[in-house]
């Protein structure tokens, strides 16, 4: 039987260069710089990576990448959602040639489709691909994969697990009563790290967080404390990572603030394809300033050369901080200041 | 001033040849159909054109056989989203040389965006694009267009409309009065059939609708009563296409009863490309006779040879007897009967 | 077979004293002030009337102060939900003794409770109720009435209606299909103004409407416009009164924008059982300004002496307003100015 | 500086006679047995509770009655929610009178009410009453409370606690991130036992849950297991119980999953006073069997006479099983057969 996966994949942002293209020697450098940070594996092409912002050719230029620079040193398990059954089977063999040890296929999106239809598009791909597939459910952004029909897939021997973002662990629990009796070899990897501790204390057997493509040696650390039932130490982490975590999913829209802090670790990731408008930008640079003062207090990184306030805790200010600001920013793009 | 689009917009389904490809032939005779039928203009890539399933050099394909088709005969109202901004200006560039009326641009989905980003997208598009641009508000599946951002991108010459699939007669209402008075070239077209008079009598220009794709006769006639002030006759009229509209739309994953209603219609659409069960198949052809029975009503279709049964509009047993199908197809389905 | 209730009913908000009591003169004088402005009929002891922020015996006496100062000239709709079904029950017979035409008794609530046990509800309160019941359908506060539930409780004869609060023409227009044919005398009363003429042209008659407690005359006339085939005059009504109600409904938690406009009609409401906090009661005095104009506009009122602005209809530069206003607030409030 | 409520506080059902009055004999032998089983606390008037089908006067004799029979034994945490702040204030002193320890007070509900408002309420509450207060968020039935409003409800040293039924753990952690440095008085109290193991080792103080009143010496259990770090066993522990809680929560309308499981124990709780249909009398009996045979697994119940069949784990089959017997419920409903 083969072994689970394991450990933490890292979800991550493909840097641009001053076109909007892939900066392939910059992706490569931010690859080995996970790799060597302790990351298990690697996810190219999930929702943190923007896939939908890419065409289908850029998908599979990435995944290239990251199979071929990743070398053996770590499994890949590579996102193949194209637009149909066809396509995403196509992509499966591709992968499956660059060496991928497994393909992710997220739900259905766009249209909210039934269980009946999520089954059917899952099963479809199953008995077809090349390559062993994830199920990833993220039901804030497509059709979700209930428990019944989590249950009727795992019958199929090509999908060898599920990534879910729902961050619902008593689902995962459910998830993990009613598959693992049948098939021990079934993975269960979280999508959200604000729990993760937690997650793996159920049973889950990791994570594909974006969090991890930011600070990829603590997220290793949390899950080694884990593995070593340091547990006191864990929950301090991770109560530490809730605060970086926040900080880069409510201050901008996803994923930008994980573009921001990754940038912070010396790494050129461009301008998103999703246009800012001149305040998200001003938004952006006072966020990548806070979270340089959260990353330095980890020593990750230096601190800003202005130093870094005390920090506010009161949300109440913080709160009327943030108001403010937006209305100097909205007077200003009226024309008004 | 330009004239506002007026009218039904068809957002046709695209026939599908037994090896899953574009079936061009049939596509053309189905919209020389539906030009021959009444409808005001053409709507391809639409939601119910399945756009997301198509590849970026399909979707292409499918706007220029369209544009070709129509001639000049009716207005083509492309949809033109593709993965990013730069990808979607290319295609607004090529449709435009197709010779498309204008494009319609669907709210960034799978990520649910804020407002602000919403704009900066749709405002970067209508900055470069070669040809007018309407906005799609489907906030079932796509990132709301809410009104304030609505009333700013009004102010951008190149949109020049809004086709939105709410189907919230209130904020139909709310838009007309915000933006009408600045842009009375600004055309507003609904997507829910469901209440398409309403919608016209409180001054929506048309609407897109699958309906119109299957009894396109019919939504024309739909609309000549409105503008025709026959209110009464068009009231009935409403009434009896919802029941329709119902049992295409709560039937089947969407646009799944729509395909089996113009397949009634004399039209080959082939399998679809989202998988279905075996179960759902049985119910597709139970829909179909369903179907069947409310178009021949119309005089749309002859019934089928079996004859159709006093119409059940007791939704109890309605209830009862899919339920007993489910039980039935469900029992089948784990070998048990 | 009973006629329909027909007509505009109104769910009037009660007059509190200084000590917060019942002020029951001041409420006989709203009362007789609403029948001599047209209204159809008053509905006490509704989401409007604030019924939950009552004692069972208050509820009661209001509705017995209304039914005695109606007097037979309206018909009284008492709103008889109480904290189960057999005080509901003894609610009802009290309020046939006293004279109301029927109860209106909303779904369950706080629980969310599933169709069957909503209809095991009704059904029991409609097997033994001395007085005719209305179904009160209000899905955001409220366990759902569905269609099939719907369905079931018009089969008996102590159900005579239901009051819709969802807004969904579609909804209305399924439920009319259904019902109607079985159930000529059945009343179907809308309580979404926002769309109350749609709502009477697809088939309803009438509704239970909170603005009808602020301009009766021109909820009145409304309705009398739509019968009358006055479809021009009466649209533009609606387009006049849905500002109005916007105003109203969104500028301060329900119904405290009804109660702020009800006072400028001349009648002392006092203050709310739900405690304002000090920026509240800043916004409640800037919104009562904004719709002393909106009603001066009608005619209902006079101009406030500073005199109205030219109306403000950019929403974006309303918004920047309403941002700094609530940061002057906010700092306020801290002690920061 | 007072300690902070620990433990599991049972949110108890109320037994009822054959009339549906308090039974009040069979309640103090039910509380009782709750106290000898190792209940921390006992929660009157609490969801499960089922407070809002009981008139305010029963509310007031429940609480005396708990507290009369808890005699000091154990802490009581009364449910004062009444109509208005004066009525809620009024329930306050009488609690205080009884000797309860701390009063818990739901978000206002049926109306959603903006967090301002939110504040207003619990702050007016706060500052007049004369015993200490808990706060009781559940979004799923009630306006829920942010983390803004909390932060800043924590000022008032009237407020000692909150009782969260969202059952988000993150918002746990960042709660406890907020306050604890400030208020090292508040307490943490869960309402979600799915997830109360997680919820322990994030820091939360225990919880109330329904539970508690079905198997107290389990959830006590569960609790002295995760004080004694016996995490393996408390994780076994928390897997099983989810699997009870699973049944009577999502078997029928809560809280009657849970009075079905209480009566196994011995308790005669009466016919709840939400009126139950014939088909759901049938799933009730069924449930019971099922429940039966869970609690004997345990140990706590034996099995019925006729045995347990070997425990279905699959979830299509009871799903095919529940649809099938569905149908003939529905079917024998309509007479059929």
């Amino acid at each position: 039987m083969a072994e689970r996966l394991t450990g933490i994949f890292t979800p991550h942002l493909v840097p641009l260069d001053e076109r909007g293209d892939i900066a392939e020697a910059e992706l490569r450098r931010y690859l080995d710089w996970l790799i060597a940070q302790g990351v298990h594996g690697l996810y190219p092409n999930g929702s943190t990576g923007e896939f939908v912002r890419f065409t289908p050719e850029e998908r599979r230029t990435i995944v290239r990448i990251v199979c071929e620079q990743a070398a053996g040193r770590v499994p890949v398990l590579a996102g193949a959602a194209e637009a149909n059954v066809r396509e995403t089977l196509a992509a499966c063999e591709a992968y499956a040639g660059f060496g991928a040890r497994a393909v992710a296929i997220v739900s259905p999106f766009y249209y909210r489709l039934s269980p009946e239809s999520v089954h059917a598009y899952f099963a479809e791909i199953a008995r077809h691909s090349p390559i062993d597939v994830t199920l990833y459910n993220i039901p804030m952004f497509a059709s979700p994969i209930d428990l019944p029909t989590l249950r009727r897939l795992a019958e199929l021997p090509r999908i060898i697990g599920i990534k879910d973002s729902s961050g619902d662990l008593a689902f995962m629990m459910r998830s993990l009563t009613a598959i693992r009796p049948l098939r021990p070899d079934f993975s269960f990897l979280t999508g959200w790290e604000a729990v993760l501790v937690p997650m793996l204390l159920v049973g889950a057997d990791g994570g594909t967080h974006a969090t991890s493509g930011v600070v990829p040696e603590l997220t290793r650390r949390l899950f080694d404390l884990v593995r070593e039932r340091e547990l006191d130490d864990a929950m301090r982490l991770q109560y530490r990572l809730l605060e970086l975590f926040d900080a880069m999913l409510y201050s901008a829209d996803f994923p930008e603030g994980f573009r921001a802090a990754v940038e912070l670790r010396g790494f050129r990731l461009g301008r998103s394809r999703q246009p800012l408008s001149a305040s998200q930008q001003v938004d952006r640079d006072r966020l990548q300033r806070t979270l340089q003062c959260i990353l330095a207090d980890f020593g990750c990184v230096a601190a800003p050369s202005g130093g870094c306030p005390v920090r506010e805790t009161n949300p109440e200010r913080q709160r009327v901080t943030r108001i403010a600001d937006e209305v100097v920013a909205d007077l200003r793009r009226r024309g008004v200041v």
